[in-house]
């Protein structure tokens, strides 16, 4: 294929597909090595080296900040907002401020330090978006921040600067940048043509099957026209709303089913690599907002964001989606 | 200093600058062996490895192809975008595409491995802005094109594929993403203040100093108020005008040294760290629109980008640019 420039269709973001980028030469991506014999703080044992914890799941009735959990929420130790005081906004229009107010939780996924999201039951991984779900309910309650980014990086080239399985949720008090924008694209959509543009995405996709990874009864996975990244892929809800922690708690086991089926998917093609996984869900406040329609994407990092990326706004792809789709569909799940 | 937002006051990203974060437990960086003894399609000898040369210096009159130069453009054999045929545009208001046509060459700075930008004289640096102008200048006459990327990825870890000191250019039939963002907030400056947005800023910092890292006859290096990164530094010519290929060839020098300037102290602080540079011109045809000013940005990579950075599209930066300013200011240049 001769390279393309692909629109998305919700944020006007332009990626080039360019499968010829795959041929040059690349030093090949080396697995640091485990770190489970140096001090682990996220390890079962060590709880009282993590902020003490704001939810937890302990089967056995085990008592907070001790041994006995399957799942833990805390504090993140070096957070990146906190808590205190209001949300001032300071400055002028060149040069403006506002405190540095919001929360930063980490999502203690398993007690084990070998154990990652793909060796997790549904049922585990179901409680992943659970805890999510009731920590951002919270978060709500504090009419100092406006919207919730709730991720994951897995592996030292993903971010990850502990090993140890975890997810963070960071609340803040302004609207991100890319959640104004998909806000923005999908509102100008609606307001148009009466319709979300997610759901009109799906059920197109649904239609042609060429970029669509996987389906159950409430989500769709599938490789999007436009992606940044080799084998992004979306996990979007066939339910429209424009809030995930509004959803039907009933959809959170298929949503683990799906998510859990993705990492294997590129655990199994890539031979475990480094990921993220970013959920977009509306602001605190827009949950009247039909125009809006929550969703995930995630990928794994294959490659290097550099000087084009940062400079142009734009990503280079050498994977087409239809390409990449083809090749999670066909993995055979254990 | 307490967590702090802070919103770039040309594109309105946010990003949190939160001096905690740099307490993380990090695995420290290891920098690659080098790569000297490998084959290198860059190295002099070897220009048979390359697509045909575009524009060359000969200092002493040798023929193109050939040994016998201090600098050279060439295609890039693995092109993000390719010359041929129109760009035609295709699709819905969903799934759009545009055929890939664009330009996308290679700058070798030296035709030695062992040599990198600061290791060049001031002359050779101004001889890298001469032949992006002059590359930027003929890729101009290509109707199909509105824009260019003139950037430089520096180490494995910052982007690069090949470890021998090169830049690149990448010339696109579609406006950029960052450029349309930068263009809108200078143009929405200028039509409320009747002022240009990055001469405001110089005009601030310069009075302010906190922020100025160097200044010369012709350019200011300064930490900017809300940098993504930690000592992301931008170079603004203190002439206005929106396009670098038309500036006052006259300033070349001047840019060469302060570019030198930056990376040699990004060089003494970090210990040659892996580094981006990225440079913002107007598009092409706007050569008469006075609300742009054009300018480089530049960033050594310390850090990871992750979930939390693609999520939001805001960044955290644990290094406040008062203080980046100040560090950079006081390196001793030999």
């Amino acid at each position: 294929m001769a390279p393309q420039l692909r629109r998305d269709p919700i944020v006007n973001r332009w990626v080039i597909i360019s499968e010829g980028r795959a041929k040059r030469p690349m030093t090949p991506w080396i697995r640091p090595e485990t770190t489970h014999n140096v001090f682990c703080p996220f390890c079962e044992g060590n709880e009282s080296a993590t902020p003490p914890e704001t939810l937890s799941y302990r089967p056995n009735g085990s008592l907070p900040d001790g041994p006995g959990w399957t799942l833990r929420a805390v504090g993140n130790k070096f957070p990146a907002l906190e808590g205190k005081g209001s949300a001032k906004e300071e400055g002028d229009d060149l040069f403006r401020s506002v405190t540095g107010v919001g929360k930063h939780e980490v999502i203690i996924e398993t007690p084990s330090h070998d154990e990652e999201l793909a060796d997790l039951s549904e049922e585990r991984v179901a409680d992943l978006f659970n805890s999510a779900r009731r920590r951002i309910i919270d978060f709500k309650k504090d009419e100092r921040l406006l919207c919730v980014q709730f991720f994951k990086n897995h592996g030292h080239t993903a971010g990850a600067s502990l090993e140890h399985s975890h997810s963070q949720i960071i609340a803040m008090p302004v609207i991100s940048k890319q959640l104004e924008e998909k806000l923005a694209g999908a509102r100008r959509k609606y307001d148009e043509a009466g319709v979300c543009v997610y759901c009109d995405i799906m059920k197109r996709e649904l239609k042609n099957k060429e970029r669509v990874i996987e389906e159950n009864r409430d989500f769709v996975a599938l490789s999007p026209f436009a992606p940044r990244f080799s084998f992004e892929t979306w996990i979007l809800p066939k339910k429209h709303g424009p809030n995930f922690e509004m959803a039907d708690p009933e959809a959170t086991r298929t949503l683990a089913q799906m998510y859990k089926s993705m990492v294997m998917r590129i655990n199994s093609l890539l031979d475990r690599p480094p990921y993220n996984m970013t959920m977009h869900t509306a602001p605190f406040g827009m949950e009247g907002d039909m125009s809006f329609h929550w969703h995930i994407e995630m990928w794994p990092v294959t490659g290097k964001v550099a000087g084009f990326e940062w400079g142009s706004g734009f990503h280079i792809n050498s994977m087409p989606p239809e390409q990449a789709a083809e090749t999670m569909r066909k993995v055979k799940l254990k």
